[in-house]
């Protein structure tokens, strides 16, 4: 599976894997499972989508965020694949910005989960946990990390 | 070790695992280890704890929410065993809807540990994270996540 | 590599690693994976780093907790090596008692991240995912957890 051409066959586009910012990796493989360092709603370098669920953003704002994010898990993915095969996404971490009012945590990962589908099919079989935090790093709207099985 | 048969050994019913209400699974098996999905505090298809640990819910709440969680793991584990056997609990993930004031996460996640550590004994062993989260889906007071070991 | 000589080399003291106060182990070990369950910015038993980043500690005071969270990590990850070697740390995984305006949880992680740089070298090369919550075991300011590569 191409997951480039994935993509571009459902009408995407592969943003540019943002780089890490510190003394730590995009991803690590180790054996047959590659993990995923926490992924910002990136495009292009600028945060797309700020500010917390509940009273202040949308959920098809948040949807949106957290497409973006897998978009940008995607991308790390494709990248360190060094010849290896994506075999399925094992597990898919959503950190959603939320007050205290907001519900609707499932809904706003659905965005991620129904991109990973779409995209790669049977093999975007993940589990999941999604949360609430009081806010995420930059002020971003989304934070999503995985873990996926390579062969 | 009969999962089914421990829970009843020990008065606790298997409740019936919830299924996932997206483009997600429950669990994923990879190789020696299972994933699986956060789980609510439901019972037949009931969010039974809602509300943030702090001023609106007591501990005692907080640790029955959390032994829910864990059964509803455990039923999970069950149903998707598929010939293979529990090993060991790896690593417990317990997410607490809680305020700011709140400082007793570990107490509320015993409620889950505990549970574990009867039914299941030796094989109970994991390590775990807990914290507060400003809101969980549902409004639910506790998310739990668990990978175990299978043979 | 000894985890202990490199931590004197470099100036530091590997700190007595807290014992698990419940029914769940300070670390498990399945195939060449250790799991080590989420440390606190405890030094001799004391909780040095309490409060919230944004309003309430300052972001010097966040990384001082990370970079101890990350010695406690260290000092389980060598008691539980059992003759066994560290490869790699796999995945940090950062908590971080944070109020809704704070927006600088990579630059406190990184109190963690350059430690295990500094120590492990070329050994430290985690993914990592950084959250803000809204409350952590004991007040505690930062919490994080581990996942490590065992040979």
């Amino acid at each position: 599976m191409n997951i480039k051409q994935r993509l571009t066959d459902n009408g995407y586009e592969l943003p540019q894997a943002p780089a890490p910012v510190g003394n730590y990796q995009a991803t690590i493989t180790t054996g047959n499972l590659m993990f995923v360092s926490g992924q910002m709603p990136l495009h292009n370098g600028n945060l797309l989508y700020k500010g917390s669920l509940g009273n202040e953003l949308t959920i098809e704002s948040g949807q949106k965020a957290a497409e973006l994010c897998a978009l940008n898990l995607l991308s790390q993915i494709d990248q360190s694949l060094e010849g290896r095969e994506l075999k399925s996404v094992v597990k898919v971490e959503g950190y959603i910005n939320a007050d205290e009012s907001f519900t609707e945590h499932a809904a706003v990962l659905n965005g991620a989960s129904d991109l990973l589908y779409k995209v790669l099919g049977e093999r975007s079989g993940h589990i999941r946990t999604v949360i609430g935090c009081t806010s995420l790093p930059m002020g971003a709207a989304v934070e999503i990390s995985a873990i996926v099985e390579v062969i």
